[in-house]
């Protein structure tokens, strides 16, 4: 590494005419220099071109600069969730101008998640961190309070947290979900759920349920799955395949709801004429396939920015408030539509 | 933080009955320890569960252990290419269990990119990076060897460049693809080609145009885009809105084929019957769209493996050896067949 063109506190000090004491605690804004001198320090640093030394900095504040992201998921699977790339897009929208990182481990497992939130302290690598994919009786949440690590939640857990929670109310959108189609006609509409251990997956299939009282439609069918693009096509293939198969699904994830599609379409079932899809989050494809799909806008990047700048409050100030975003809203489009017409 | 439990060097020393400096000897394994010695210290290290702060390596090693990517791209549609994040996940499964670290920044333009390099020199936040996305004339080579940054390129560049490569042969695939229609008897093919300033888009547009001619069949009318699906899907609308509209369109990548497939359904056009579509990558949603994509399976995940394993080679004996991955194969599925019967 090219260092030797370094401006360092010396060559401040020595333009400055003053100590280079005096130049660190100048620079690293502390008590016990007079404001001129600091004022005087920091033309000089500036003229020079000179630029804090994060080795520096990090030994002096105990800061490292860095967030940190820990995702439980299968490598393999990862890919075909959109969420975790246009979240941390929002993410480095407020770090990158600050000159800040991010730091990105995807694990197998919770044991694995758990151990190396320990490291990132251990090693001092992060200054905080986002958890996301909150789950029941969420083991990281003490654990986290344990290692002290400021930690922004992604939504609200379900149990006492010492953290603030950025969350974007999605049963919101379940519910408009349900809404709709009851009122295009639908009567059998059933839910393709995520894992009930995730809250937002049990959140959504709760919503699901409460929609389907309200609108007098019983419960409604649900099917289960870990939120794999895989289980909802098998999902979707089990549904249609019944002898009254129903006329509308609610997918927990736009990946399964176009998987969805694929398998309604592969059995001759004609999307929407006879059956109506919906999705969850509004991924890009959802507006490229055909019928586009119809589905809630979750914003994911709009969230990643509010939990970014939520957790550098929390590490500058020590406090920071929760956040609820504006609740995802239902985004209409060719997927869903009246049920056929042996059901009116 | 809770570093009160935390084994010192000092604990080590103490229960060994030896000096601090001689405990740091031996565990950083630096000469003038004796044997024997040395052995006693690990040992006593070992039971009493000490593990090297990451801080104080990183201070007398001048090593970060962590590795950086910065993808230069618009944060609002790096969510839809799934390359990036099933490339990570695979770079994770050989840092993971090294308890080293992925410093992840995306950033808007090759300008913010170099910067990105400096600083995290500067800040010595990474060890190596992996460069990505390879450019004609790409300006990121020199400035890396500048930097003197350890560099492991996706690719080999089209210029002279000091660092290992790591690449996978994707003119292969594509001119599969070409041969593949071919056989089935289609001779109006067109090319959906990703941005020529890159050089996996010009390459792949190259093998296109070399396959289409070897076939006998001209050099295919080719539209470029900047690889988003919109681009992709804009692309389709043009081509089969033509007059002669082409029988087959190989595109440059999934994603760009997947809103392919949705843009010629919405204009009433079969796949495959009337237009047969392939794409690029075989990513998941290849499998579970209908009719399932036809495309050439990159495996982007094997391709993250193999350069961090040669980056951290790089990195740890000063030079790495260039990589050949197996050339990426075409995967045949339901979206290409015969041409409609008139063009027989």
């Amino acid at each position: 590494m090219k260092n030797s063109a370094r401006v360092t506190i010396a060559d401040v000090a020595r333009e400055a005419g003053v100590s280079k004491g005096l130049v660190s605690f100048a620079l690293n804004d502390r008590p016990g220099v007079a404001a001129e001198t600091r004022t005087r320090i920091l033309k000089v640093a500036g003229a020079l071109g000179w630029t804090p030394s994060l080795r520096a900095r990090s030994l002096s504040s105990k800061r490292s600069f860095a967030l940190g992201l820990v995702i439980a998921r299968d490598p393999e699977v990862l890919g075909s969730d959109p969420f975790f790339t246009s979240f941390i897009a929002g993410v480095e929208t407020v770090l990158a101008p600050e000159g800040l990182a991010l730091v990105l481990s995807v694990v197998p497992d919770e044991e694995t998640e758990l151990q190396t939130y320990r490291t990132l302290v251990t090693d001092g690598r992060v200054d905080g961190v986002f958890l996301s994919d909150l789950r029941i009786d969420d083991a990281r949440i003490q654990c986290l309070a344990d290692l002290g690590l400021p930690t922004v939640t992604l939504g609200r857990p379900d149990q006492p947290s010492p953290f603030p929670a950025v969350s974007i109310d999605d049963t919101h959108g379940i519910a408009e979900s349900v809404r709709h189609l009851a009122g295009l006609g639908h009567r059998r509409i059933a839910h393709v759920a995520g894992s009930p251990a995730m809250l937002h997956g049990s959140r959504r299939q709760d919503a699901f349920t409460s929609a389907m009282r309200a609108a007098g439609l019983g419960d409604g069918q649900v099917v289960e799955t870990d939120f794999s693009i895989a289980a909802g096509a098998d999902a979707a293939r089990r549904l249609l395949s019944q002898p009254q198969p129903p006329t509308a699904i609610v997918f927990a994830s736009d990946p399964m709801a176009i998987a969805g599609i694929g398998v309604a379409q592969e059995l001759g079932v004609r999307v929407p004429e006879d059956v109506s899809i919906t999705g969850f989050d509004d991924i890009e494809f959802a507006r490229y396939i055909y019928p586009a799909l119809t589905t809630v806008g979750a914003t994911p990047l709009v969230w990643g920015r509010a939990a970014a700048i939520t957790l550098l409050g929390l590490i500058r100030t020590g406090s920071a408030d929760d956040v609820d975003l504006p609740a995802a809203r239902l985004v209409i489009r060719g997927s869903a539509s009246v049920p056929p017409p042996t059901e009116h």
